[in-house]
Order: C-alpha cells, then structure tokens, then sequence
C-alpha cells in the first residue's frame, strides 16, 4: 500500500490553519494514488478471487493517511460491490469501524454503537435515512395495528425541518394529510416545542390515528434552529413514538467539546443521521446513520434470496449492510471517510470547523459595525424590507462576485452567506461583505429617490 | 479542458479487442486528469460563482474522449450538488443529453426521449428506478380510488424477477401479500406467460384488489429468461397497469443490431431500465431509467419549497432531477457516462460486448466436448446432481482459482461462470473450465467409491 504523508496545513494569521484542497498536495498525492491503482491492474492477476477472511478480522490492521479524493478513486478503481459481508468483508468491516469511530468522535451513547447493540451505515442521503427508519417503524407499526391502518399513520416534525422528510414520508406511501409540520415561533428561535408537539398527538389520537414518527433536527436549514431533543424523546416515548435526530449538517461540528450540548438528549432518540458531505470533508454521497435497534431496520428491509446464501450470513456473526439500506449494491463510501479520519484526525477536523464558526462570527463583527446593514429601520416598513432583500439578493448573484442564497424565516426574507465550503478564508468574507455593503448602499440610494 | 487520446484497443487472435483498463494508458490518463484537476483547485478563484447559460445551452457544445475513471474522478473533483437545473446546470443538460444518446443506441421509441415527450434520469440502482416507479403509479392510482385502498395494490412478477423489486414493493407500503411472482416452467425457458398473468389479475380483481405495476424482464438474474414484452405489456394495457422493463445487466448489449430483438415490445411499456455499471464500462451507481411519462414521476416526487425557488423552474422549460428520483442531491453520474460513450463510441462498445458473447459461446463449446460433464447421467439421480454440483462449487472456490456462483432454476442447482469482466480473455475461460474438469474429475471419484 502507498505510505502518503499529508503535508496541508499551514500557520497563517489566525493561527493553525488546515489546508484540504492545496492544490500541489493533491497534485502530489493524486499521481501517487494513479501509480498505485496502475499497478494494481497490472498486476491484477497475482490477487485471490476469493475473501480469505473471517468475521472480524479487519479491527486489528486499520491505518493510513490519505482523504477523501483518493478514498473516492480507490472506491472507483476497486469498484467493490459489496452488499453484503461476503461479497465484501473488507468494506462491510471498514464502514463498522469508522461509524464506532466517529459515534465515539460524537460521543454518541453507547447504545449507537455495534458495541453497544447499536450500528451505523453510510447511506446516500438523508432522504434515504428518513426513508428506512420510516419503513422501519411503519413495518413495525403495521404487524401490530394490520397493514389496513398504514392511512393512519402519523408523521411530526417542525415547520423548520428540511423538505426532504415530507418527500421520503410521501415515499414511504404515508399519507401526505398525516404529515404533521408543526408551527414554530421566532420568540422561541424556531425551535419545536415540546407542549405543541403533544398537543398535536393528543388530537391526532382524539381523531382515531397512530402517532408513528418524529423528526427532530440539530441545526434547520432555513433558521439554524436547534430542536429540544430531551424534552421531545421525553413525550415521543409517552407514545412509543421513533424519534429520528437529523443533524444533517450541522451534526459534524458535534466532535467540538463546545458544540457538543447541541446533541444532548439524543440518548433518547432511535436514530441519528449526519451527511459528512456537507462540513465534514468528504464529498458527495455520505450520509451516516446510526440506530439503536438494527433489526427494526433488517426485519423492514431484509431480502435473503437462494443466490445471497452463504455461511457468514448464516453465521448470524456479519452485518449484510443491503438490509440496512435502500438499494442493495452500494459503493464502498467508507473509503473516504475512513481515509478523512486517518488523514486528519480529530485535532485538524475541529480545528476545521472551528476555524469556519470564527469565519462565520467574523462576518457578524462586520455587519454590526455597519450603521446602515445593522438597523433594518432604514427600510420603511416590514413588507419593503423583504422586498429590499429580495432586490439585494438577486443584485448581488447577478454581479457574479459571490453566490448567496435565501430563506424565508417567520415571515421575513433572510440572506444567507454560508461559510462551510472548504475554501473560504477571511479574505473571502471580507469581500463578500463589501459586495454586500456596494450593493446595499446602490439599493438604497434607489428607494430614498422614490 | 484537457484532450486525452484513447490509445488502448490491440489486435489479438480473435481480431479487435478493447482494453478498457490496460494500466499504462490508464496510468497515462489517469496522471493528465490529476494535472487538470490540480490546475482547477489553482485557479479556483477564477471561475464564475453563478451558472451564466440558458437552458438548452448544452447540446451544440458536448465532446471529449476519456472515459469513467475519470469521469469518476471529475465527478469527485468538482462535487457537483446538482438537484435541480439552476443548480448545476450542466450535470443537468449532459444527463439529459448523454440518456438520449443511449435511448437512440439502444433503439427505444422516440415516446422514450426527451425530445419525445418521455426522458431519462440516472439512478443509483435498480432499486431506486422501482421504488420511484412504483411510487409513481401509486400515488396516482390513489388519488383516483383513495388512499384507503392502498393495501389493495398488487405488484406483479416471475418468480425469476430480481429479488430487488420484492424489496421496493416493500418499501413502497405495498402489502407483501399482494406481491405476486408468478410461477414460470423449464419448458416456457422460465418466461412470464402472458395467459398466467392475465389470470392472476382476474382472481385479484374477483377478490377485490387492484392490479397496480408489472414488472417485466430482459434477462432474468438466475436462468437469463426474456420475457415477451409485447404480449405481456397488451394484457397489462387491458387492466391499466404499468408496465416496467428490468433489463439491468442485458440492457446494455441491446445495442448490437443481433441482441436489439430481446426488447421487442417494449414500446408497449411504462418505463425501462438498465444498468450501465454492469456491462457497459461503468462502475457503480449508474442506472439508466426511461419513462414515457415523465409528469407521473415529478407528479408523485416533487418538492418545491421556497428555498428552491428559480426563474428556470418557474419557466417550466428545465428538468429538476431531484422531481426524477428519491433523494434530492446526487452525484454528477452523467460524466462518467458521457466519457464512455465518448471515448468509445458504439462500434467500440459493440465490440466489447460481441466479445464477451463469444467467450460464452466458448465455453459452452468446451463444455459440450466434455464428455462426463456433458451427460448429467453420470450421477446417479436428481438429488445427487444437485449434491454434486453444490459440493463442486465448494470445491472450485475453496481452490481460489476462481471465483463462481450458483443459482436453483427450476429445482436444479446450477454453478455459473459468468464472463461479463472488463480484464475476462480466453485464456482465462480455458483456466477456469480446466479447472472446473480436475474439480469435477477429482468429485467424480470419490462418488463412485461410495
């Protein structure tokens, strides 16, 4: 195997600064990862067909120091297929691995962990982890109340949840009037709230309905809202309620001692998701998902035909990851993951993160101190200042100088800067603030001659 | 953009011969990516934020020859997020472009293309295209007759299909008592008979349940069958039922004038599929799927939250994939498509696959001149053949010679050699047939010992 020895990061101005794109170390390591593959097939002959393995066996060998990209061409030039543990032992024992790794990384309760009962799988979406958990549950649900109640079944989440859940509830053949988005309030910085939860139980079981799913998030799309999560699994439990934590985002930067309160109380959850593709180093498609009772996903999505015979299975020692997971072929995702733990280990990936929150407060140091930007009161009334930002927005992307994106949140039309992608720098919203500020003030001026 | 030569066909003894992995030109090209993407990483200040182009700007513009590792490797460079056009407009366009490329090379009616009114996507798996297929005609049968009647649908099959569409029914919601997989016989070649179809449907409809989706296949998993298309889709068409063709690993070899037979009948069919990572020079996830109609998908999986709000969308004059398939982001699959239809084109791809036919056919040839492992008759009776073959299989893996699988077709145990690889030669069906001799021979002995 190539011994790669990562040498990206660099002492800048505010201190240690990593580095997980410098152009010439990947142009280093990618040529030495070329050379590796290159190899491999020409010499493709002298490897066995067959895995001469036994259960467990990869614990004991884990190492390395190469990331994502090179994890991604060894996924492609090996093009593993590897739906279940034998036709794989090597990528099923890997993704174990890594998903105990980062659940320790998270300190995620034990009970998450294979360890502890629990078990993690890398899917490729949070759309496909709603989707299984859901069917897991549904499943469930079903082989007590019959299959002829799925109409009743209920789903909750907060109007802030991420659009992907009402798509997999729809999906999951759950009927689109139990979708229950339930309202929240700014003065409560748009989190769900407990009470209303259970009020809307309470009149869904009024109406003869089943309570079946709750979804609650760490960190909205829209509002960055952060739900309760021990008070809703205190009522979710009340009615035997799945609660399913989606962290899609925001989840990575959980391995930080000081964000990680984001995440207490998901010791009462049944699953938690968080899409490493997003502010965690890796690449499209990575979504982990980790849940405490395996076999309510393996009972709902289990396929064990003649031809997927083997003895491992048999053995009942293995995960066949196909059972836990939509499709049943699956890339070998934890390459990348693995190869981005190794790489960076957890000193550099919170030093990562932590660098972006100091970019993104930096950017709130900067629009405090600009008179006009800081007081909304410069527009005349609420129903213009939507419009104003409207107008901003679409001034701002047409400049092509930087690419902003919207919400509406409670009502009031909100411009996002996001800070996560791996290249941003101070520089960076330094520049984006003063197209902000450029586009502002030849806004303004506009409306003040009407 | 760089402009990579393919160098790596080779005249050999059996005439032309594609090398789609030789090492050195892989090495070569593989070095040339890793520059340009290095390049890119460089210069990364100096692109665009914002998408400039129009809809429609793609389809003058498209060429290139280098094929999927490096489509892989683009994909992964510049992680394309791309949900809807706005977003990515070109993974969009080249999607578009490069399914209709392969519609016309695959010959399916014009009904199929996007420039027929129909269109393709590309999914992760087979799975996937049955599950969004199946949700589909779902939710549009139920607006009609009512959500209440969901545990009503009923899904039919062979007991060939792939045990993939048992596992979407599943998660569909669809009650796994209406799942029929119909019986098929040796002496039909293990085809879906179209009058043991028509009568299933009529004792559902006698029991009051409703036929929903059939699923027809080209190229059944454990016994190859095809089944009748035409006859099957004209008593589907009776009973309004959709119609879905499964032609995941033979799709492909569709595309050579002598196999295009195998989809006659398919312009009778709601929607088809097939697998470009099985045997068409691709890697996983790479699942090509056509529908006729494509506002029966969008209908049923769309999701159009403010967040997503455009000026393209709202033109109605743009595909968002994200309405096409179950999650919302995906992976720029299209490029590593687009490079292997590029690199090699049609007649190159034909080659490639008449190549591999004819090492069938070769070992069938070696087969038939065996005399002991021509004649069955050589075990004594029906169990013992089966006995035989599984410990044969046993044997022949243990030996890690070669890597084989066995299927039960009609109660019989049979071992598969399958020649599908990209690096398969002659040399290697003569090694593994040898092998499977000395096995057998060596099997053989100690039977009659006994």
């Amino acid at each position: 195997m190539v011994d790669l020895k990562l040498n990206h990061s660099v002492q800048n101005g505010s201190g240690f600064m990593l580095i997980p794109l410098d152009h010439e170390e990947f142009r280093r390591q990618g040529h030495m990862m070329i050379d590796f593959l290159a190899d491999y097939y020409q010499n493709i002959e002298i490897y066995p067909f067959h895995s001469q393995v036994e259960p467990d066996y990869l614990p004991a060998r884990s190492n390395g120091s190469i990331a994502n990209f090179l994890g991604e061409m060894l996924c492609t030039g090996f093009n593993t297929v590897g739906f279940n543990w034998i036709a794989s032992p090597a990528a099923t024992e890997l993704e174990s691995i890594v998903m105990d790794w980062l659940a320790k990384m998270l300190k995620l309760p034990s009970s998450f962990h294979f360890s502890g009962g629990g078990g993690g799988v890398i899917h490729a979406s949070t759309c496909e982890a709603f989707l299984c958990t859901l069917t897991a549950i549904r499943e469930k649900k079903l082989s007590v109340i019959g299959r002829e109640n799925l109409d009743k079944l209920v789903v909750y989440c907060s109007d802030q949840t991420h659009f992907s859940l009402k798509k997999s509830v729809q999906i999951a053949g759950i009927s689109p009037e139990n979708f229950r988005p339930i309202v929240t309030t700014k003065s409560d910085s748009f989190q769900l709230c407990p009470e209303s939860l259970r009020l809307a139980i309470i009149l869904d079981l009024e109406a003869g309905l089943v309570p079946l799913y709750l979804c609650c998030t760490v960190g909205t799309t829209s509002s960055t809202a952060v739900d309760p999560l021990g008070p809703l699994c205190d009522v979710a439990k009340e009615y035997g309620i799945w609660v399913h934590v989606d962290a899609a985002y925001a989840g990575g930067a959980c391995i930080c001692p000081e964000f990680r309160h984001f995440l207490d109380g998901v010791e009462g959850a049944n699953s938690f998701s968080f899409n490493a593709h997003k502010w965690f180093l890796t690449t499209l498609d990575c979504c982990c998902l980790w849940v405490k009772d395996p076999s309510a996903l393996t009972n709902a999505l289990s396929t064990n035909p003649e031809i997927l015979n083997n003895k491992a299975t048999e053995s009942k020692q293995v995960v066949d990851y196909k059972d836990w997971q939509m499709a049943l072929s699956r890339r070998f995702r934890a390459l990348k993951l693995w190869l981005v733990l190794c790489s960076y280990g957890i000193t550099r990936l919170r030093d990562f993160v932590q660098g972006h929150v100091k970019l993104a407060k930096h950017s709130e140091w900067l629009l405090a101190g600009d008179k006009k930007l800081g007081s909304p009161s410069v527009i005349p009334n609420d129903e213009d200042f939507n419009e104003f930002n409207r107008n901003l927005l679409e001034s701002i992307n047409a400049s092509g100088g930087a690419r902003m994106v919207y919400a509406v949140v409670g009502g009031v039309y909100v411009i996002w800067l996001a800070v996560g992608a791996t290249f941003f720098e101070y520089r960076h919203v330094n520049k984006a603030f003063k197209l902000v500020q450029d586009h502002a003030n030849a806004l303004l001026c506009t409306y003040w001659k009407h």
